[in-house]
């Protein structure tokens, strides 16, 4: 038996069986991971992350050579997850013409008079880039569920509405998934995981620390009056969504350098498993570049 | 029992037992239309269209100012069917506001560099609007089948590719429309259904008739040795993704006054059975517009 990987830990490709209490928002000193898997130390993640990144930076190159690819990242999580950083520090130093990061806010009236796919749809990746969803479509499932006005904004039909709504969503977006990765789309969804204590350790930190005051809005402790009721909706749409095709990862957030690394390890995962290499020539190919190799050097004279 | 409506002889909502020989591209003298058809004179019908031309324009109207529902008029045919005349006849004096027409040409290089729903998904009509697309995602079932050229230039997966393109393509269209129909956006969907030799004749009229050469081009003529082709694809697709949800419509198209009164029919009875009426205010809200009234004539002196 080969150790278990930390990302097979994470990874959740079949939802029928998921319960978020079984993945810990904090690896270090849990009883809830398998037994031989093997944590790295800070030192050792803050080191392997820079290989990763790296990594990354030559995958996404060979992604967009071969134009046959592409990607779809989701991050979701609760406020002060990390989701941001993460994706700075992940990403940061690929080139910015393969990676196109929408950020999805409230909706404008435009977007709300279509179907709520709509606006994200338009925003996915083309073959060759990495498009990172920064909040996704899984927020119609997610704070659309904690918050009853979203839903009444939405001007959908009476039989729209009721408790077959968000089963319908989860259908339309596996859906919707899996006409993606059919065509070339690649989804990796992450779900940052953090601890309730955590975000309140984080909230205190950015009242305290006046340069991390423009994070923080009061906003943000109303919403996490409603954090059980976001632990569901997660838990749920998780269990509905995670698909072979379309896999969640679930990442303990509770400590950055962790999270980040893993988030790493994954999308190098992904990429190295697609069956795609840099494009090579054919002779005939090859030759034409000697003929017009020739050309040029004579132009010089 | 009562007679048949035109309507339901034309209405696939079930395509599992779908052929196309069932249907005859030109319902006069026809012996495979149910019993009991009254079937219209051209005098009635060119009366009868005027008449739900009138009717389309009070319900397009309804439709806007109710906002909840959107509606998506999917044209199919062989060339020379008539889709534009169609378009044209039945359509017109519509508020331009609430109709959108998209006709979809060649792919752009960034519309073959994203998932192929993509360039379709961004031209979905807003709640209010109807949209009406010239062609649409079913070409992705019909010329990418008949031409496998196309299908080459979608730089697909290996693994995408196959004979099980065509069933996931229909599959990834059902749920697509599944999708709009569940937020409020019905989706009709016409097959124009022209017979092969009223198509030579229509043809050869373009050719014959200088007013109309502009219509005619020899890429028509060399489409046309496709057309047995294109029946079985145009068969298997309605068969395919003919549901409750979003129905085809088979119009016979040999004569022009039939079909465009047959789809304005369709397209009557289809706003008509929607549950929306002029929106109504409440009896505060009524309270509330007699306070302004008094305001602004108070303000004229």
């Amino acid at each position: 038996m080969s150790r278990p990987r930390a990302i097979d830990v994470c990874r959740v490709s079949d939802g029928s069986e998921f319960h978020l209490a079984d993945h810990p928002a904090d690896w270090s000193g849990s009883d809830l991971l398998p037994s031989g898997l093997e944590l790295r130390t800070k030192k050792q993640a803050v080191a392997e992350l820079e290989v990763n990144r790296a990594r990354l930076v030559a995958a996404q190159e060979k992604l967009w050579a071969n134009d046959t690819y592409g990607m779809l990242v989701v991050f979701q999580a609760m406020d002060a997850a990390g989701k941001d950083g993460t994706i700075k520090h992940v990403l940061s130093g690929m080139n910015p013409q393969g990676v196109v990061v929408s950020s999805f806010k409230v909706p404008s009236v435009e977007e709300l008079d279509h179907n709520y796919l709509w606006r994200y749809a338009r925003r996915l990746p083309e073959r060759g880039q990495v498009g990172i969803f920064n909040r996704s479509y899984y927020e119609e499932v997610l704070v659309a569920r904690v918050h009853p006005e979203v839903i009444a904004n939405q001007r959908l039909p009476a039989r729209a509405r009721g408790p077959h709504l968000w089963q319908h969503r989860y259908e339309d977006m596996v859906a919707f998934e899996r006409h993606l990765v059919r065509n070339g789309i690649v989804v990796v969804k992450f779900f940052l995981h953090l601890s309730r204590e955590e975000q309140r350790l984080r909230f205190l930190d950015r009242i305290d620390t006046p340069e991390k005051n423009w994070k923080f809005s009061a906003g943000d402790v109303r919403e996490r009056a409603y954090w059980d009721d976001y632990q569901v909706a997660f838990e749920e749409a998780i269990r509905a969504t995670a698909t072979e095709d379309a896999p969640w990862y679930v990442i303990p957030a509770d400590r950055k350098w962790r999270m980040r690394t893993l988030v790493s390890d994954v999308l190098v995962d992904v990429i190295d498993s697609l069956p795609i290499s840099t494009p090579t020539i054919s002779d005939e190919q090859r030759a034409a570049l000697a003929v017009e190799r020739e050309r040029l050097v004579a132009e010089g004279g």
